[in-house]
């Protein structure tokens, strides 16, 4: 397929033509990511009319049934969704135990959902390598809601804010337990709450959740400006509670774009983007330098036992790279 | 205190010297990097008494309550124990909402422990950031054992992989649901795991998952030549099993003392923390460089509508930035 007949498929929303184009985006190949650079130089610029939404929460908080049910829910509202991840766990055998292919059968159904579950990794570097990419790429073929799910607890919830317009935060209704896994700084993130398996004997339990959450959510500054972030019950499994936060969600949406906020979140993960970007550019140059590389062995070897006094060795280092 | 006298009372393992040695590490003061750097070159070099042990596992596995009655059993023992913490979640404001004052109380309490719960960050980047320095000083204090308790879930076992000689796993009884969290690449890194809160009705449930993770575990390759990760079940809250683990740990580190283990493994994390020490320095000139600074503001405001035909553009800020 010809890099403009590759384009005109994405636009049209094929999705052999999204898996594709994503695939170019996180191959380490030059030659790949070379035609990746064309094709995302000539994505419509400024799409602004998409909704970029992370789920985040604890293992076990039922993130991969909400995606399913939100997603369903969304669809049936007209919508089309893209349900993305990211998984800083592990550079190098990424994948659960159970694998992704179990997950997510109703929604993986739908002619308008497209799941693209583990991202493959290290062609860019960083947590978020090629996320952004695949969220520009499922925008370009006119997908209206990016889910973005988390997979670990730290670290992709932070690059996650970084990627997406709203944080949703899931959660199970033993709060007191929860509120000690969940930081303050994923607390400080977050624009809309669920609590997650609010059914049967755990509803009052979800419900003191609801309150406690409300209140730790009080004593915040919040993620986004003149927006108190609703904390909601109910039950993916059941679809309880899952039209009431799809509602919240373009509450949300509302508020953003009549504040103005989207344009600027948006140019924010682009700077942050071209940045994290940039980094590694560097980084991967300033290795690639055979004296650095001769120098930096050298160095390992003389401090392996006394590790201080390398101040001067570092600068020296650099200094060989060029860097000024 | 003179820089000498630190040292020495450091060395007579006074406890004001540790934390005060340890603030010197975290500080973002050139002065005090001076003052680090100068004490952390006269440390022992080569100190391989100690043993450094990660104790990972997902939020609510009691990873806490383990450490403390770990840590009391090892001071039975007669050794001296140091906590620290990985924590990548919140590069502002960490430290948990329930905060982390209430925990370890009994360990606290001894003479013979030592806990810093989280380090200050962002004074040397990464996230390992003065954890690898503030184990070179707690063995410089003559500490036998350091407790490495990784916050979150993902990014820090793989950090902390990165700063110990093992790696121990804790699970909850229901396995099937933890195997969905905990990734393969996580398992891939484990020593020893212990499935807690194993008591009660939820010990069937915990030899289950005990078969299960044994089963897992035998699927992988070892983290450890010639070491097969044992699996333990036991309640921290009531102590039991912790002794079984103790001496698990003990086997372990007669493993890898006789099979020479310990030295490649020192000497990797050195290297390991070298090379993130030189690329935080290399990428904090790059962007220090006045030129780079303009022309990626620039460069942020031209893209930002359009992401692509960016790779000349990246090419030309390396070349501002000296890297030749």
């Amino acid at each position: 397929m010809t890099d403009d007949a590759l384009l005109a498929a994405l636009k049209r929303g094929e999705r052999t033509a999204i898996a594709r184009a994503i695939t170019l985006v996180e191959s380490a190949s030059p030659e790949h990511q070379r035609k990746a650079d064309a094709l995302l130089s000539q994505l419509m610029p400024g799409h602004q009319r998409s909704l970029r939404v992370a789920i985040t929460g604890v293992p076990g908080a039922g993130k991969s049934t909400f995606i399913e049910a939100l997603g369903l829910a969304l669809i049936a509202q007209g919508k089309k969704v893209g349900v993305l991840a990211i998984d800083p766990s592990s550079p190098l055998t990424g994948g659960a135990i159970l694998g992704d292919k179990t997950r997510m059968v109703a929604l993986s159904r739908s002619e308008n959902a497209f799941i693209r579950p583990s991202p493959s990794r290290g062609a860019l570097g960083g947590v978020t390598a090629g996320t952004l990419e695949a969220i520009w790429i499922l925008e370009a073929a006119c997908y209206d809601v990016i889910l973005v799910e988390t997979v670990g607890v730290g670290q992709s919830e932070i690059a996650a804010r970084a990627l997406v317009d709203c944080f949703a935060l899931l959660m199970l209704p033993n709060a007191g337990d929860d509120l000690q896994g969940i930081k303050r700084g994923i607390m400080e993130q977050t624009d809309l709450v669920f609590v997650n398996k609010a059914e049967g004997e755990n509803r009052t339990a979800a419900e003191r959740a609801r309150l406690e959450l409300l209140q730790a959510l009080a004593c915040l500054r919040p993620a986004t400006a003149e927006w108190t972030a609703p904390v909601l019950c109910g039950a993916a499994k059941t679809g309880d509670g899952i039209d009431d936060f799809a509602a919240a969600l373009w509450r949300f949406d509302a508020h953003i774009r009549a504040q103005n906020l989207l344009v600027s979140r948006r140019s924010e993960q682009m700077r942050h983007w071209l940045r994290e970007r940039v980094s590694h550019a560097a980084l991967k140059k300033f290795w690639a330098h055979p004296d650095v590389a001769t120098q930096f062995a050298d160095l390992a070897t003389r401090i392996s036992g006394a590790p201080g006094g390398i101040a001067q060795e570092i600068a020296a280092l650099l200094r060989l790279s060029g860097l000024s």
